[in-house]
């Protein structure tokens, strides 16, 4: 949660004058995001998100980003919307990085989440799968399944160093995976980052989601799945099927699961765990120790790991109540 | 800049219920402020900031920044105002610190701000002066030229690793303020640290100050001398007479000076360049690795530092056109 990049007055004023959105009467950089920099700004016509990608998000696969919140926004559901300057275009520049201008989404995101607040989640999750579709764009889930034997190639002598014999047994889920990993089910654009953190609340009701830039195309229960993991463990490392079984009544409540995604639950979720996992294990030794944002500890996804590991069928009796 | 304090939103809701403020709607922390913790609070009722003060702040003082903010508020100077709970208190405390909501202020700070904002500067800056008179509490500077040499007396290492013979060019300057300090010049509360971060402007028009956390007993002058230094440099190091001179003759638009304060002013930047010299010095040795805030660049201050022991009419020259 940091402003990495510094934007004054007047590059604000200069990238605003390409716009019809008046003149900015404030401008403060926000503490949300790990990957790029955000400022509130409001103008004499309302209040606005600028949002400044850096490095980390690859600029080739912005208009992808920004093409889809709008037609989400276009298609009803609640998520920021891309305003486009006078010539059409929402992808700017600012001080020589792309930036973009999105409208603000009010709402509160919760830390820890009851299991009311859990199924509204699964149905803002359903919600936005139907709101996807028919998307135009589609991008490739470079974290997915397919990648992660390559993420964790480099990766051992990290993962004996969280704890020895880790390795191992990362190994073993990998071939799992490979052998197991559930194909054809039904899919599209999923989230793949829809953690408490990126879903608003208004009072107890889902309110919106924000921070698509982890979004891409791939099976709509493996973006079940990410949220399963994301919301429904206790602090203790422990399982809450009354929270999971909730998330997914909820997302039913949208779009009915098939019998062939709700038995695929257990080991998407247990890949859930990897896919984090391996991005954690990644940041957690490239971070330089002066880092402005202290990296996810991995350690906390090796214990969701373990958790699918051991029994498989927790997810499944969540969901199959 | 940074949030240091992370506030659940379990820990909010329970804040807010000891307000009338209504129920939050939005709630996101903002960089602002180096010392404390600032987020921007959206309840249905209006946007407040909550600030969370952090150990640099001392808990004892907080009465008098705090009163002096209401005091100024409601003595119609434009800025935050602090919130009282229903039991009238404005401190309060969560998760287990300090803190306080107030009002929002809107406006936008300017970077490099130009010779009519200077003059802006200084008619905000007189009004304060004046908004504050009767204000009943007190609080010595502990930053004011009597603590200088004991400040300096561990740093003369620090300033040697700075720049070789440094040392002793700084006890020249603490030597010669012992003698030559203004003494008697009108007096009251002082904002102290108006740099122009600090300052907001609505267009081109002075639309207030915040941070208040320096706020002190002493010169009114010294204040002035303080926002020369920091408005009136150009980025090369050089000073800007121009921009000096409208700074001043914006303040006496509202508050004229004495001849007495006017000729100190040449003394009294060189001072004010001494106290924000020092201050860096003993954050930059001070600051680990791995702090979340990179400290400021104490040459900066000794380069100003310079300009006023080399040319110490220039301020005079600024102020008496």
């Amino acid at each position: 949660m940091a402003v990495y990049t510094d934007i004054t007055d007047d590059e604000l004023a200069k990238l605003l004058a390409d716009f019809d959105l008046g003149e900015a009467v404030s401008f403060k950089g926000i503490a949300e995001g790990v990957s790029n920099s955000n400022f509130l700004l409001e103008t004499d016509q309302g209040r606005f998100i600028l949002t400044v990608y850096e490095s980390r998000t690859r600029q080739e696969e912005l208009p992808f980003f920004l093409g889809l919140m709008r037609w989400l926004a276009e298609h009803g559901y609640p998520c920021a919307t891309p305003m486009a300057d006078r010539g059409g275009e929402a992808l700017k520049r600012v001080r020589g990085k792309p930036c973009a201008i999105v409208s603000f989404l009010p709402g509160m995101s919760v830390r820890r989440p009851s299991v009311a607040r859990c199924r509204e989640a699964g149905v803002g999750l359903a919600g936005l799968h139907l709101a996807a579709e028919g998307f135009p764009l589609s991008r490739v889930n470079d974290l997915g399944q397919a990648a992660w034997s390559g993420m964790f190639a480099p990766l051992h002598a990290a993962a004996e160093a969280l704890k020895p014999g880790l390795a191992q047994v990362i190994e073993g889920d990998l071939t799992r995976f490979d052998a197991a990993w559930p194909k054809g089910l039904p899919g599209g654009v999923i989230h793949a980052d829809f953690f408490p953190d990126n879903v608003f609340f208004h009072g107890a009701e889902f309110a919106g989601a924000i921070d698509f830039y982890f979004a891409c195309n791939d099976a709509f229960a493996y973006d079940v799945a990410i949220a399963l993991n994301a919301w429904c463990f206790e602090l203790d490392g422990s399982f809450n099927i009354t929270a999971a079984r909730a998330m997914v009544a909820g997302y039913e409540s949208v779009r009915p699961l098939s019998p062939a995604e709700r038995s695929a639950l257990p080991i998407l979720a247990h890949g859930a765990a990897m896919r984090f996992f391996l991005t954690r294990l990644q940041d957690w030794g490239a971070t330089p120790a002066d880092a402005l944002v202290k990296p996810h500890d991995p350690l906390e996804y090796e214990r969701k790991l373990a958790v699918h590991r051991a029994a498989p069928d927790l997810v499944l009796f969540g969901a199959s109540a």
